[in-house]
């Protein structure tokens, strides 16, 4: 396993596999792994021959008042487990490499980037946006892996890879949990014990909510009602909870198949996500 | 000379050099080309094994009281003149081909695409980046050429480039002028005769501009005043005229070796651009 920090050396070294038309597969993380990074890198590895693992943490997707300084960084331990998993490329660039000085271009997806946690992080998903395009260009992969916990983000990307004509194939992997339930997160770490425990609500509520329209309830304000009550009663306070079409991001009048229910919700100062499809 | 409406269609076309690593070129047009274009396509034919060239008036770059709708269009005569050219690919796609249904994503150079052309067209330059993204994603091309009349395209083209690490060289090509020094543009056909006598002004004034410097006045405020005065007289009807740094576009204190001046102004209803360097 090869690990770059600049951006002339990791595109040499690729181009050397693209010469002779290797298939590139890419996950792009922003590190401290967990085992939903490693089921996303698993399917990449069958999917490809060179396979590229990213480790950046984005300083444009935070806000300013967000925890881009407290963010969890472990190098030695993701490279380890990098390393496991027979990822042949790390990339792992600094900062000013990604934004040197005079940096000022930027990448937005209208109308689904403005909805869910568009809403209270205004800014974060032109940061994915753009830092996303920039690794894309920088490693030309033939596919690239993104989790649906961050269900929002993978509608993003897969509009900009078709709206931008990329041809980069971009596949998802499902969430990983932890034995109570709770969605794998590289920021579950904040939550002290209480909130840890409080925070299983979050996907018990979504359990919930797919019981109940299994059940033949068809009314979305009634789920969210119901999602709602549940985290409240848990001391969740509540960012949004949404029943949402899949493609377009847009609230549905009535919930069927493949309707997405999301929701973001803060137990202390740690804000969490989750979701689950009809 | 190969004619292609579908990207589908020219990349699978471009492949094909691309496997066996010819220099691809690429010249994006609006089409209604005059002897400023052909200087780009001279220029790239040279630098280039496989010369692309595309037609394409591209509405996310006109204002919404712009002239789309009349900008001059005649595409056997663009041809005609590609062919002669030794252009070996013309892309020239429809609206819908390039801007589907559902389209949501753009692309900004903040800071320098928000001043000069950039104030009284706030839109302009992120149809111009978002466009000429999508056509580098769809020819990846090794090299693409622009001309030095629309200078702060070319700069504000630059550095998306370099911010989001596109591995193609831009070169730029000098402005081509009518014998009586009007800049050669596809809107000059807008002006009536009067209108087309009296715009010889902005080139006159530059060169006095130019004149002014070399004779030793290094105050951009007075050479500023200067070529409003003339254009004035001339019924010119100022949208600006700037003395700025050539690389960040920022107005400059004193007149020095690589300072720009540019203007924009229109004669009736056609607004015209031009600049030199000093």
């Amino acid at each position: 396993m090869r690990v770059f920090k600049r951006i002339s050396q990791i595109r040499k070294t690729l181009q050397r596999y693209k010469k002779r038309s290797r298939i590139i597969g890419f996950v792009p993380t922003m590190g401290y792994l967990h085992k939903g990074h490693l089921s996303l890198i698993k399917l990449a590895r069958k999917k490809s021959q060179v396979l590229v693992v990213s480790i950046f943490v984005n300083p444009t997707q935070f806000g300013p008042k967000e925890d881009y300084h407290r963010y969890p960084r472990d190098l030695n331990r993701d490279l380890k487990l990098l390393k496991e998993e027979g990822v042949d490329i790390v990339f792992y660039p600094s900062v000013k490499e990604m934004y040197p000085e005079g940096y000022k271009t930027y990448v937005e997806v209208r109308e689904l980037s403005q909805v869910m946690c568009g809403i209270s992080r205004p800014t974060h998903f032109c940061g994915v946006t753009t830092v996303v395009l920039k690794l894309f260009n920088i490693i030309e992969p033939d596919l690239a892996v993104f989790g649906r916990k961050d269900f929002q983000q993978a509608v993003i990307i897969k509009r900009m890879v078709k709206d931008l004509n990329l041809p980069i194939r971009i596949l998802t992997g499902p969430i990983i949990r932890e034995p109570d339930g709770l969605a794998m997160s590289s920021r579950n770490i904040y939550l002290n014990k209480i909130e840890r425990q409080r925070a299983t609500i979050l996907f018990k509520s979504l359990k919930w909510a797919k019981e109940s329209y299994k059940r033949g309830n068809p009314d979305p304000k009634k789920i969210i009602r119901g999602i709602k009550q549940k985290i409240k009663q848990h001391r969740g306070r509540i960012d949004y909870v949404v029943a949402v079409d899949k493609n377009n991001l847009q609230p549905v009048n009535f919930l069927r198949k493949g309707t997405l229910i999301a929701l973001a919700v803060y137990f202390g100062k740690t804000r969490l996500i989750d979701n689950i499809i009809l």
